[in-house]
């Protein structure tokens, strides 16, 4: 499978609608596992992670291979992973959902953060959380884990295919985090997708307003009484949506 | 076993109790499950929910019965749950203790509010979490879950008896939530408990003061010492408790 | 073990170094598992608790042990534990990592901190956990839990060796927590790990700065290019550390 | 949604393919949960059990509704449930995937058997399961349970839609049970299923023979070859499939 | 609690009841936790396993304390409970319901055997278990572990209270094994709770054979038509139960 | 790390020696992870299954890459795992310890035996586990699932490094699986491990008869009493081992 590139525009288009949103845009493609299990923002922002997915895969560590001298190569896939993430786009990785050692700190983190990447995402957990929270750059973790990554962890594979959360992750796919979660888009639906959920994002917030001044959902959400759609119109108009 | 709506004061006393201490007083009377387990506040909000369950079960979707297409249907239980629950009452969602899919979204508690909902309660996750915390109506989730529950759970049944975290929920049953957890009291017991914890948070109260101005527990709490009670009775008087 | 007391600027050292740091510190001695998993702050603190460990031991309740007339009992060791953990110290509860029932509550946790108590920690979860988060002692748990010890947990043993969310705790140990773990350093290595930890908190103080402005973590975390100690000795000098 | 009672030859049908080769039917038709899972058969028996489902519903026990004087009520839903299975029917418990208390014990399976229950599956465990396993009737489990159910199951309804082992089931649906696994068919599907799962093992017969004489999968499995599916038809004719 | 030592043929008696059975008989005094959740027999015996506890307690392994050396040590814990449990005991040790590694081998529990040991429990696990279910003394455990208790299980304590498979364990109470389960039986009534099962059991088997002629569970179990009892009263004396 | 294949005797070496017995001389070397976790022989077979590791990694499906036409395809990882595993190799399958959807089947897994498979190991679970079980060639998992693997995994990899019941995995080490469980060994120790694991079998037996014949472990096992070693002289000469 070839990766295309999103358009420019879709990466705005997603830091504009929640992960529900998105989530109900690839039900209805028949793509149910996409959201990343169990990772929240290490601090909220009140602002959406979007870029495409880099990826840094761990299996278990084999005690000889991850002694701390190992952090002296150059090479060690961890912080190659951080050198070479290319700005613009969000690290996953792969921490078979085990939380109780590190998959980066604060450091590699604000590296990362340096050089341009839009956010990171495992299915782990940070050291340091407490201080990654305060970064500027997007962070999901499942919680907080002080051990080294080497106590259990050897990162041994940079941007190939990997589960993240028991979610799908092919390099490139676009990666969106709101407040509540993390979604993984496939890189060939994103341009449509982003459309779509646009689309429905207004719809809801119309939705949102009526339900807010006492409409009832049932006509409404979804819209099976067209006065609703009618209403909708109007209400795009006005608001310039 | 028919159901005896509490008392109306019994309501008001429940505000202004913990659920720890309603713990305690379901304990004396040998129910030790009535927690719902598990289930956090999306947001703090530093009062308490208070109010009879109403229920929705979910059971695990089929696919073929859980299309978008249908929450068209406006009898589909789950719009009809939110738009049946009665004012003052707390819906409570048997969701499986599943929280990789939504048991509802931000436009669906919305609307619960705004028809006088005094409270929901899902052993599962809200999607748009990040919204329903921001709500004035309590709400008390697992976790953030962003997936619709058409994704593998299927509203299957209104107002009958369910498990919640755990915990027994019948219909008419007093629901309690304060910053720390929930609590079902069986209907026919909450005007006891709510009279007995009223009882027991004065003297808890009085307790925190002593020992906040250096006494120790052994004696105090329990009362084991009779001066105690003597001190306890003065404080009564003084505080108007 | 005897267990040999650290020395008093110990205590001081480790407020200031991270349970990150102090993993490493440990790793390179070949100690893996001395965090305790999964438990978190009550409240965050923003500063460390520490201090040496007072254990207390639960196991699970048999019921006609554990009926709310033990309280009575002066010497029932949850309480007698409050009332002797020796102030400085923290109180450290092997509580089977199972929150579904409450290790303690505010009024003990109260007692405990008047008495001088350095903090306390459990694996299981505090109730009134929403009045515990506002004392001025640290506290950690995994989360909320209402219902009463006696419930499912009987308090047996008093400051013998237990385990602590998967980590070996022995009396005397010193235990550190931050914002977002918690660590058992032994106490015959408590010193050491002191000394070395704050020297390399200098260090990772000088990288974090060295990468906000733009350093690449390649050579200089940890510093295989010379240059970066030379600057770091620079550095040292300025900051007086 | 009526369920339509399948044909009498398809039960006959099922008792020849195996849960495997359903799930491949069922998946085909975007059906992907209906495994209950990590259930076992109390003993293999070698055979399939075969019938349409009648359910049986628990929740968690509330103290005072579950003591053993209920056992007395002839209208206790555990029971009832036994005594109004219909003969031929598998009785499906859901149990909450609790296994720490019985779903039933050897005298209330023993008289299902003795009524004619063509089975019996629960997503708990049965007590006395060393001579439920040396009925002749089949039962699958999690795993053995002494506790009698009153411990912290209540049973609550017969025969409405439920959940076990995270499959749904609806009354009627037919369930079949062989050596490693439970599957339930939705009713309306049953009849085809029946025929195309037949039609499925004749040629996975074909193809086992196949490669155990030495042949490559590749063009075999599916067979993208041609040639295999006319040395398939010159097969079926031979061995009368 | 001082532990009365259960008359000798309660021991005897105890051979020929199930645990289901003497669930249920401290079901009726109100305890509900007895049953050491998830063990299961290394190989089935068809017999009873029954003696009085003798304990063993684990907490996980500091590695510095947990060499392979350690085992030279003759008052290792581990080694010293095998060489020290009394013939006519069974050794139930609280391995912190983790099976990553061993609780014991092959070798020691032959040991224990041969110094008399009535049986062996852990809620951990074995290593060389297909060897340990060959041997005629009865073993149970959650599932086969190879690794050396040292690697992450310090034997700590012997003969104390501990908390196995989240049963409470003293010292001194009565431990029943049969081929579902084990329970734990307080030692002072493992006297009443012996001769109640055994009359429970005589009851039983005769409610077994009426099933199986045919008999309704209706009136029969438990026996609310009082002819049950009359016929009970006859099959008594026919069988001399 | 280039992998040096272990000299021929070592495969033949290894099939004499317990699971338990190589754990234990890996943790001499400092590795304690090397046994894939909670995976158990579909059928024991009372010997061992020895050879290097090939590997599969799969990762959570995505539906549009998954649907049943895949398996057309003649490069599908799966199979060509299964096509291209050198003969006395053993496959191992990462199936991200997830068994709610099979690893292989029977129809593969008879085709790897046919191909001269050593035997085959996931963390999953294998469909038509009923009668993998009675194939030849040993087969391990963690439990029967009846599933396709297109249910929730995609076959993404063939023989690269992966984490296998958290354990490590790289191609080429060595795979040895008893009836208890299976272990890695490092392609590089093979042979010393081979070596020592021996030589420590010998002993083991010598002490098993000594246990059998009554002697206690202290002094024998480990031999710190030197006289043991010598009586061991005797009986190796005795038993020509």
């Amino acid at each position: 499978m070839t990766t295309k590139a999103p358009k420019p525009e879709t990466i705005e288009k997603l830091r504009h609608v929640s992960v529900a949103t998105l989530c109900t845009a690839l039900f209805k493609r028949g793509l149910r596992h996409q959201v990343v299990q169990d990772v929240h923002p290490v601090k909220a922002k009140g602002i959406n992670m979007v870029g495409p997915a880099f990826t840094l895969r761990y299996i278990p560590a084999r005690e000889d291979r991850n002694q701390l001298s190992e952090f002296r190569n150059p090479d060690h896939p961890q912080r190659k992973a951080i050198e070479t993430c290319p700005p613009g786009f969000v690290l996953v990785m792969d921490s078979r959902k085990d939380a109780r050692m590190a998959s980066a700190g604060d450091i590699l983190i604000t590296r990362l953060m340096m050089r341009g990447g839009a956010g990171v995402v495992t299915d782990g957990g940070f050291r340091d959380a407490m201080r990654i929270g305060d970064l500027g750059m997007p962070a999901y973790h499942h919680r907080p884990a002080s051990p080294t990554n080497l106590t259990n962890n050897e990162a041994i594979e940079i941007n190939g295919p990997i589960g993240c959360g028991d979610a799908p992750v092919f390099p490139g796919d676009i990666v969106v985090g709101d407040d509540d979660s993390v979604i993984i888009i496939p890189a060939h639906l994103a341009d449509e997708i982003a459309e779509e959920a646009t689309e429905m994002t207004a719809y809801e917030d119309f939705v949102v307003e009526q339900v807010q001044s006492g409409e009832t959902i049932i006509g409404l959400y979804p819209p099976t009484d067209e006065r609703n759609l009618e209403k909708f119109a109007v209400w795009r108009k006005a608001n310039n949506r």
